[in-house]
Order: C-alpha cells, then structure tokens, then sequence
C-alpha cells in the first residue's frame, strides 16, 4: 500500500472525551473515526486490525471443530418472549415495529435464534455435538457508552453455542471452548486472567470471563457460559436419544468480543510515542520511510524495497507523503508498525536503517538482505 | 470438512411461499434459513457462498486502487436531514429513538456517513481522487419481502464511492468501476446486461443497473452513479485546489448486492436436480461420496482422497454420514458441488469415479491420478 492513496488520517491533538489509552491512540492513529456516541467508523487501518483479529478468531474455532454460519441481527420479538428475556434486557436492547406491525428487535445476542434453528433441523442423537459460531455486529443501546470501542453501541462480536447430548458432554465443549480461547487470546498478543462469573441474562448455572490486563478496568474480551437446558426447556429443542426417547439438549454459549480485543490489545501495548502492535494483528507489519521525497536514488531503493517484501506477502505500506521525514517518524512511530525501513543517504553504500518499534532500536541493515531479515523476524 | 461434523440440513419439499427456484434451491439445499419475512441465517455451506463472493468482489476493488473500511449501521438521523433525504426513504427506513431521546436510523446506504468522514478528514486536492468502498450489512424495512435473499430486509451489500477535485475525474473513476464490475460479475460466473437506469433517492445525474440474466426479472445485481456535487454542496464537503480555492468533492456512489449475487448465479446454474455452482463460488468444490460406510476398504480410500485433496488446497467434504449411496448421489447433486467423487467397488482395481455435476457425466479415474484430475479442471 502506498500512504498517499490510502487514507490513515493522524491527527495530533487527544480526543476531547478520551479517557483510556486505546481511546486516544485510536483516535489520534487514524484507526477508528467517532459518528455518533458509542459508533465508529473502523477506518481503513482499523479496519485491517479488526480482520487480522477476526482471523486468527476464526482459525483457532475451525481447528476445534466449531461450525461458522451467520445469523441475521433483526430478529422478531416473539422469540425473546418465549424465554422471558424480552423484558429482562429492558432498555439495553433495540427494537421497533415494522411497517407491518411486528415488533422487531436488533440481536444484542442470539441465544434464542440459534436455538430455534437447532431446534428445527436437529432431531437425532447422530447430530450431536455440535458448537455452531458467528462473527458478527452486536447492537447495545448502552446507558453510557465510552472507550470507544470497548463499550460501544455496535460491535463485532464472535458468537458461539454448543450442542450436547448430556451434562458430560457439555462439560466437554465447554473445557474445548476454553482452551480454544486461551490460544485466540495468546496469538493476539494479550496478556489475560480467567475469573468465575455472575451469568446475568445470558442465564445458566457457570460461567467464567477472561479479562485482559492493562489500565483499564472494564475489558471483559471472552465470557463463556454453561447454559444446561435452560434455553433447550423453554423453547422446546429436543433430541431422541440413541434408545428413542426425547430429551432436552445442552447448552452452552460463549463469547469474545472481537472489537474489544483490539482496545485491549493496545491497552497492554503502547508507550508516549503510540501504539506498539504485535506482529499477529499489526495493520502493516513493515513502513517503508523515503526520507527525502525528492531523491531519485532513495525513491528507487524504497520502491525495490516494497516490492520485494509484497512479493513475499510481507504487509508492507510505503510512506510517499511529500512531508519531512520527522513528520514520517512520528506518523510511523504513532500507528505503531512493528518495523520501519528507513530509507536515506546511506542507501549510497548499499544500507539501510530498520527500526523496531518495540524496542526503539535501530539498525544498519545492507538493502540487499532486507527481505530476509524481515522474515527472520516472525 | 467432514458431512457428518458439519450441519448441511438438506430437505426434500420445496418451502411453500417459494416463487424463484433460487429461493427453493437454497432452502432445500439448507444453505438459508427463513428466521424472519425477509431475514434469513446464512446457514455453514451458505456462508461459504457468500464468502467466497465477498472475497471476488474485494480482491477486484482492491486490484482498482479502492480502500476498504467499515462505517456503522446505526447512524444519527440528523446526518440524514441535512440532505433531505430523511423524509424521502420513507418507511423503508427503520429508526428509533434512543435512550437519551436521539432520534437514529440503520442505514439502508450510507452516502451521509461517508460525506460526513469526508468533509472533516479531506481537505486539499493531494489527498485525491480517492475511492472508498465497505462490505456491510444492510437494512431495508421492503413493503413485500420476498424471492428469499433477492429482495431481503437484511442483506449484504458492497457499497463504494468515489472522491474527485472535477468532472473528469469523477467520469474516470466511474469508468474504473464500471471495469471493475464487469469483471467481478465474470468471476462470479455471472451473465448480465447494462442499462442505462433511474437514480431514484440515491439521486444524481447519471446511472447505470446491472441486471443478471434468468428467470427472476428483480436481480438489479450492481448499480453505479454519477452523484456530481449533490451531496458534497448539501453537506459542505469542500477541498482546497491547488491554487487555493475551496471547491466542493465531485462524488460517484457505486453499489453491489453481494448475497443478491447468489441468488442470480443460481437462477443461471441450475436443473432439475438442484443447483451447479461454477467453480469460483463453490462452498466445496468436491464432495466425497464413500458408497458403503461398512467397507474398510472403501473408507480408507476415501480418507486417503480426502487428506490429500486438503492438503493440496482444495475445498472438500467427506459425506461420511451413514445413509445409502443414492441419498448421499441426492444431496451431491441439489447442493451442485462441481465435482462428486464416488468410492465404490473399483476400488480395489485402483478406480474411482468422479462425476462433473455441470455436465452429469462420469469418468473411472486411477485412485493414485485424482488430485492432479481435480487441479487440471481448474
């Protein structure tokens, strides 16, 4: 990607409500842009954060064994009123009548349709277990809605419930679930604890959440749940067994919010300068600085440069900008791109500077061997 | 993927209120699932559709120099009185007041937000031409709901628009796109026509419809516009040129009904066995078919097949569930995976079968031979 016909708008000053970190380096990197209180625009940057996440979130529920489908977020009314949630969500949950006069609400969770679909086209023993999952926006009208994006109106959430025969087997799913978790979280590059919970109005008899570290101290990114029958009870989703006799399925349901991980990440990965992304979830894993836009020679090299890391599927943005190269250091320090190449005079003997942003150390590298190094890095 | 694991829920009766025989198809084919009149659940093999023509139609605005990002759905209404188009959608519209008695909509096109982003983050002509584009779902309140995913309340559009210092510039980004679709709905194995269309309440002076060909005369697949200044001047989004004077944004909006596109591939792939996806599409582009799930041999051979096909990058199901050939050949041939491979008897001469589902025909092809087979139809 080259910066000039992307769009990563810096900007220098802290957002005036900013109150956390992420908030404020988010903000100010050009990530996400405010619309209204508690909606974002995730902006092009942002954008590529949030699919990396989502990413490593999908392939670590594949190699579980998990299903992805993807359910609607309207969702009628009468669904929440079969398990008497409709009224306990209260004002937390959206909704409005149609223009045919069904009252209609937007899913802040979708307990209830899962297990209408589950209960529709699974009838047999033979289909079970299963853990079907999502990846999808969530919609809140949270009373007070801050942090940008870790307590938001609309969110990305992965959304996942499980299917089992017996109270065994649910235990199997959810210990499944759990360590499915542990790993999604380690590849983000959080560091995190596992708390028993109170369930709330998910409902069932145990749940546990895991809460990232940092400052902040809202950041619950996974929650997961032992439903049991509750909601298999209430909305009638039966099984026949392998003797022929009907019984409810167990339940289990469980949660990461995707769009928070990303707060939380930055919450436990920044310094005065901006962000410092780890390598799994970095927007660009490398920014090419021309440090003077003027030089034939320097362009060419950084051009050469860009070309040899995207041949090699290295994420690579070059910085066209006509600004200073000061103004570029700052831009690249800022957005936090795990490494800068520095492009400058001593190009001439054949070098280059590569900066890690981690660790604020900069080397001389010979231009020739950059790719390599920057593969020797992962 | 493994049948049995996965939640396929094919049926044999046609849903009652089904007009298309896309609409049939995916519900019989259990690729959808009818939640709500007009919403619907991308069920795990449906999902892989939609993905797959999710990844068509980024791969292509990427290749054209467009930058994605995600604006939100929920939006304030006060973006939408700026341009009079509140009152202008009418009831197609869904909105709600809030909790602390703002007055939102979820947006149906997004136009006011993108406007919005535009106007506080673009200021000079060096940031131009731009294009922006997002993958988003969309909602619509349609007074009649129907034909399935063809004209759905809920649904998932690529919307893109366009940023120019003049006229010019807007007429070669529209060319760009025009380009572009040509090519996404070639990918997509797609037949349409252009016409010259109405531009309704998106509004402009200038726009063109692509109409996939087949049976359902709805399918408006894409459609471009040419919007001028309309929005730009009603919303003050200005740039300063390069000889300093504040002009406003020359914009195009470009939309395409990415799950829409499934619907009208099936209305041109089909018989009367059920769907033919072309290769480009396909949830999996094999299906595995062990006929007799007692014979060791038989089984260790579709194994075998099966690793290797996965290894070699191609998407394939293993219908290992215990039910006879002939629902397994059923099911093969009313989900229209391109290629069925049938393990049968001539196994232990080294044979296996493999019928192309597009032509119904079959060929006895060596079992050591049958991931090159498969590789060389690509």
């Amino acid at each position: 990607m080259k910066w000039r016909k992307y769009f990563i708008p810096t900007q220098k000053e802290d957002p005036k409500e900013a109150e956390t970190i992420s908030h404020k380096l988010l903000i100010r990197a050009g990530f996400i842009d405010k619309l209204a209180s508690g909606v974002y625009t995730y902006l092009p940057a942002g954008l590529r954060v949030l699919k990396k996440v989502e990413n490593i979130v999908r392939e670590e529920m594949n190699k579980a064994g998990a299903v992805e489908l993807l359910m609607p977020s309207l969702q009628p009314a009468s669904l929440w009123k079969e398990t008497k949630r409709f009224d306990k969500m209260g004002k937390d949950m959206i909704s409005f009548i149609d223009r045919h006069n069904r009252e209609m609400i937007f899913g802040p969770t979708h307990e209830e349709v899962i297990t209408d679909i589950v209960r529709r086209h699974i009838k047999s023993w033979k289909q079970l277990p299963i853990i079907l999952y999502q990846i999808q926006t969530k919609f809140r009208d949270e009373i007070r809605p801050r942090f940008a994006i870790i307590r938001a109106r609309e969110f990305l959430m992965k959304d996942a419930y499980s299917f089992d025969i017996d109270e065994k087997g649910l235990d199997n799913s959810y210990d499944l679930m759990k360590e499915t978790y542990k790993k999604i979280f380690e590849r983000c590059g959080l560091k995190f604890t596992i708390r028993e919970a109170e369930s709330g109005v998910i409902g069932g008899k145990f749940s546990e959440e895991f809460v990232a570290e940092g400052e902040c101290t809202e950041l619950e990114v996974g929650h997961i749940f032992k439903l049991g029958t509750e909601y298999s009870l209430s909305m009638k989703a039966y099984f026949m067994d392998r003797y022929g006799m009907e019984k409810p399925i167990y339940m289990g349901c469980y949660g990461i919010g995707v769009s928070r991980i990303i707060a939380a990440i930055i919450e436990g990965n920044y310094d005065d300068k901006g962000i410092i992304w780890p390598l799994s979830v970095a927007p660009f894993t490398v920014d090419i600085i021309p440090i003077n836009m003027s030089d034939g020679f320097i362009l060419n090299a950084s051009e050469k440069i860009y070309n040899e890391l995207n041949e090699n599927g290295i994420d690579v943005i070059l910085d066209d900008r006509d600004e200073s190269a000061g103004f570029k250091f700052k831009d690249a320090d800022l957005c936090g791109f795990p490494f800068q190449i520095i492009v400058g005079k001593k190009i001439k003997e054949g070098k280059i500077e590569v900066k890690k942003r981690r660790y604020n150390k900069t080397e001389l590298v010979d231009f020739e061997k950059v790719n390599d190094y920057i593969k020797d890095a992962f």
